[in-house]
């Protein structure tokens, strides 16, 4: 098959995938609260491995020997096409890898504050070649191709921001899991950006801050401790928009560092400054 | 006119307000952003009056001898039926008041960030009688009345979220438009509130925020420095949703007051406990 047919198909299995997780999503999410929370399993958990079951299954009938990198690790379940490659391992990487995310924003998602998304990135040895963030609710469909341009909707061509000074900026950040043990990191940087920026967002769904960051909805975006799947559409998104990704002392990023920066380009440089400057160390 | 009769009216034309003002908002939000960029007036203003005067003109048409409070002066484009008495002074409180914000979640309209709402309240002689807040975007009408419960688009009751613990609680918060001269307190409460809750969300809309615990998607709400029209229609929402509102230090609260606590009710101590702690002066 030729490179573009083959790209083709994977911008095609993506998005049908993301779509169809997507509709899922939303059903479950609009079922009255009462109802679910009758069923005894964990609403919230059954409706992230059902989409990302309905993902991994629809990858599989078109490439069923890629690998994949999912969020919720479910091998017994993924069905005939499983070869035990579900795990987040970063050893003996494959060639073509799918990066899933069947919801993020699940805190969002639990408590009905609409917020959440599907996030599906495509890799070919090591480079993201295709990114899809869809939003059901609004039913937005975010997508990437590298070289190709972002898009909302496959008719709106995406751009980044023009905002070009950080105290007209808005920001979107997000706390780490285990925020309780970096709180005063995390405060004081908090801090820098509050005392710098036009404002400070916390929308929950770093896959969706990205999109965003994309659509030039937000102008810049930083988080910690985030994971592959949080993050694989999202770069790419931001990055055929015209933005910036990196690690927030500048490095390239990749899904596997622990921290990123993310912003129009423009305020790169003084969204890098803010968050890589080292803590004053007083002397004793 | 008998008592049922005129609130039913307060309501219409309320609703009315809300929707026509809401509707010219998302107008001009999904304008390109190059064309709107060009007028010669600050497109973000622009709206902003535009949708006032469009509320005060149909609460004049029925109303000719209410108070109005809003957040933008402009007395001379009211028309006819304006008689100086729009502004934001506390003296002389006519017996019934409209507190009026025609877009709440400015910053967040101006960078094309989905959060923004229309609130207006009705007060008579003090008393909040009826609010309703509407989300044009998502076309999502939150409407009270007084002993009369809490809507969404005229059809669904309202209720707020049944979590009856604080570590498992969604909180909602803004930063003071001041932030940078209080940013120890602001960072300091919200590092409480991070470690003691399941998360804490920013979205950038007070009106919004209130009607979202009133909603139940969101656990509980604070912020300080907010302006009457900020919060006279949400505490309704939330009050008839079955929620509580107080200021930080568990008072009753009012529109003037410096600070807003809200949740579900069931939390409200915990959340009162958590805002209120002094901070500890180390002796010199």
């Amino acid at each position: 098959m030729k490179q573009q047919d083959f790209l083709d198909q994977v911008r095609q299995v993506g998005r049908q995938a993301a779509l169809a997780a997507g509709a899922l999503l939303k059903l479950n999410y609009e079922k009255p609260h009462e109802l679910t929370m009758k069923s005894a399993i964990d609403p919230v958990t059954e409706s992230d491995f059902a989409a990302q079951k309905t993902i991994i299954n629809l990858i599989r009938q078109t490439f069923p020997d890629h690998g994949i990198l999912a969020e919720e690790k479910m091998e017994t379940e993924v069905g005939e096409g499983a070869k035990g490659r579900d795990s987040a391992s970063q050893e003996a990487t494959p060639t073509y890898r799918w990066v899933i995310d069947p919801l993020d924003g699940t805190v969002n998602f639990a408590h009905g504050f609409p917020m959440f998304c599907v996030s599906i990135g495509f890799e070919a040895a090591g480079v993201m070649e295709y990114g899809v963030v869809y939003e059901p609710l609004r039913d937005e469909l975010f997508e990437a191709m590298r070289g190709g341009g972002a898009w909302l909707n496959r008719s709106k061509r995406l751009k980044v921001s023009g905002v070009d000074r950080l105290n007209e900026a808005l920001v979107a950040t997000g706390f780490p899991y285990d925020i309780r043990e970096r709180l005063p990191e995390t405060l004081e940087r908090m801090g820098k950006v509050l005392a710098s920026s036009q404002g400070l967002r916390r929308a929950g769904s770093a896959a969706l801050d990205l999109a965003y960051v994309a659509a030039g909805r937000m102008d810049a975006f930083f988080e910690e401790n985030l994971k592959p799947w949080d993050t694989a559409a999202g770069i790419l998104l931001v990055m055929e928009a015209g933005g910036a990704v990196s690690t927030f002392t500048g490095e390239p990023y990749t899904i596997f560092s622990d921290n990123i920066a993310s912003s129009n380009g423009v305020l790169h440089r003084d969204i890098v400054a803010l968050l890589s400057r080292k803590r004053i160390i007083r002397s004793p």
